[in-house]
């Protein structure tokens, strides 16, 4: 294995060139762990440990009911998410933090298939990720609407003038492909159809620049690339020029244009505001706020050329040591996100032996494993290291101690 | 102002023999506050910092995506559920903790009119909490139905067979009237109307037997008497032997049945586990554990008997000292919760006043003053402060100074 002495050498100098290195001192990561599954759970911000102590023990515990003006807890959708714009290249009004990423979807898909009732039929891809069709489904099923699933290459061909609505995730869970947006949205603005983006795979992963691709709907994730902790509240977005129209079948008090009001009739919130509902759960809003806040002063663009880099090597050192697991991810730089996926029949075990040897990633059915490229705390020698105990498992056969390994994780 | 020492050396005696009084070590209340708002936002349980800062610092810091397991996050809904059970007199299997009530609102709801597609009405109190009519509202438009609010006299008159459900909020937010749920269930299972019922005021307030009242379907807060912390999930009741009919128009991955087989399809879980949707905000979803363990070993009549005797208390002071305040609250127990309401024409500026001195309460549109007894921490001599206060405030007419005070705040 003496080869690998000179890989890791070669990985520490590309992390000592890495003009992103600083960043990792933005998060707290265990001694002894390789994080390669930041693309499902965000590892801890530094900051976020204070943020946290003082919601619960000095804003909540000191300021009581107070504190939801006095700490402004009120305005934190709106505050929080100006801070998720810049990372989609909106302005900081075309964006909100509310409820989760299905709660979401929900409220932007029940708004979308309104604006043209005379249309019946919801488009998305086979193989989205569940809770898409999922909630897809339960907006068809009540509001008598059909929804179809085709593989990815038939989308486009399916856009027509019975169709409400087109809902896409821009980036896979499963093996990172990428939707080509500005194409996708310009063929669905030729057919009329409105495009809801999930983003939940490229925010913080991918350069965005929703109005410049014609994106005027979306939704994303907190709790991955944006480093907002277990669960954080999700966001959504809508273009100025289109959300004003825009009527969720889910509505609620802190939605209305003054909820302090109390009164019985609802009026939609001006802007992004309408899609509040209830009252948000501020120690994990907060906690999302310094997750945010780890993207402060970094361009995309950067984040961008490192996740390239990081990806190249990565497929690179796995073609050399581990040439029976099947890249599914494509290599072409606009064509994927910011994980890496590989096809193996004892994927399964596999990660769990990693997982053994202080390597998180993750594994999805049927065969996959799956590893996070997070180029503001991950480094060459990460990868190094990774592919390096992927080799000596497949060697030495220690992945057959984990096939009964019953683990399970989250997305 | 002699008399107040004999009433504030009664109270303190009433204190020093409360079966209750060492609950009130259960929390961290800030030195020099009357905190009468309770009903509102519960105040910071002793033991939810240290939940909070283990939450934040080791399961998600060193945990990270393992924690979903190892800490057994993922179970978190159902096990907070079963916490709140024995205080809606349900078993642990008949409650889920998910999302806002707004939400869980909307879930329960869509999934009552469903049950009798051929009902077209949705009947609630006119002046009902602003979510419940909007989310009703909301419903209603987006499925083709109508919604009737009527003044709470004449609900009972509106149940027929147009009625798909009926949706009330057990004790009202302002006046803290409280329904008689059993004679309110009888009159709609007459007319075969399910009723959905707002515990928002209720749980950890009242003693509460929903199935012995014949209630099957419920929703409630965790913020407010569960002391949860600043927006915490909600939560959803359903009978066992109803809730395998439920079909929510929302729904998500984490409900279920196999959330991670990743599958296209949607098969509603067993049980309450369909109601959950997205993934949970772990840290405010684990700091509402610590607020629901408060009445751990505590009996909910102790705590009702105890409030109902803080109302007595109150009442009775107000009515020799502030004899301008005109109570709002029915003074029979069994028809009200666990707050007191008072109308006043300078209910605003006499409450800024109040809050100028420490005591914290609430203003409710348009000229009420709503303070939360509280049983768990508030004692009787806060109770005789806060008149006291407010007496003085009145008759040196110090609340002239907080006319213009615009400082407002949450339910």
């Amino acid at each position: 294995m003496s080869g690998w002495d000179a890989i890791l050498d070669n990985a520490r100098r590309r992390d000592a060139a890495d003009p992103l290195r600083h960043l990792r001192d933005r998060f707290e990561l265990p001694e002894g762990v390789v994080y390669l599954d930041g693309n499902s759970l965000g590892p801890l911000p530094t900051a976020a440990r204070a943020v946290v102590a003082d919601a619960a023990g000095r804003q909540w515990g000191e300021g009581l009911i107070r504190s939801w003006t006095a700490e402004d807890w009120i305005d934190a959708p709106r505050r929080v998410g100006a801070k998720i714009a810049p990372l989609l290249g909106a302005d900081a009004d075309e964006v909100v933090v509310a409820d989760s990423v299905s709660v979401n979807l929900f409220k932007m898909l029940t708004a979308l298939v309104r604006l043209n009732p005379q249309r019946w039929r919801i488009v998305t891809e086979a193989g989205n990720f569940p809770t898409d069709l999922h909630v897809a489904a339960g907006v068809a099923e009540s509001l008598g609407l059909e929804l179809v699933s085709v593989p990815r290459g038939e989308v486009l061909g399916r856009l027509d003038d019975r169709v409400s609505s087109l809902l896409l995730t821009h980036v896979h869970y499963r093996t990172g492909e990428r939707f080509d947006m500005r194409a996708v949205n310009a063929a669905a603005a030729a057919a009329g159809v409105p495009v809801l983006w999930d983003l939940s795979h490229s925010v913080g992963a991918v350069p965005l620049d929703l109005p410049g691709e014609g994106a005027e709907y979306a939704v994303g994730c907190g709790y991955k690339y944006l480093n907002g902790g277990p669960g954080a509240p999700a966001f959504l977005y809508a273009s100025r020029h289109r959300r004003d129209a825009l009527r969720p079948a889910l509505q609620g008090w802190m939605g209305d244009a003054d909820p302090f009001a109390f009164r019985d009739g609802y009026t939609p919130a001006a802007g992004m505001d309408r899609f509040r509902v209830g009252t948000p759960p501020v120690l994990s809003l907060l906690a999302l706020e310094a997750g945010v806040e780890t993207f402060g002063g970094v361009a995309m663009t950067d984040v961008w050329a490192k996740s390239s880099a990081l990806f190249d090597w990565f497929a690179g050192l796995m073609t050399d040591h581990c040439p029976d697991f099947r890249l599914l991810t494509p290599r072409e730089p606009s064509a994927r996100g910011s994980h890496i996926s590989f096809a193996h029949p004892n994927a399964w075990p596999v990660n769990n032996a990693l997982i053994e040897r202080g390597v998180i990633g993750d594994f999805r059915r049927p065969d996959v494993l799956r590893l996070g490229l997070t180029p503001l705390y991950t480094r060459f020698a990460d990868v190094a290291a990774a592919v390096r105990h992927l080799a000596e498992i497949v060697e030495t056969g220690a992945w057959r101690a984990e096939r009964f390994n019953r683990a399970s994780r989250v997305t």
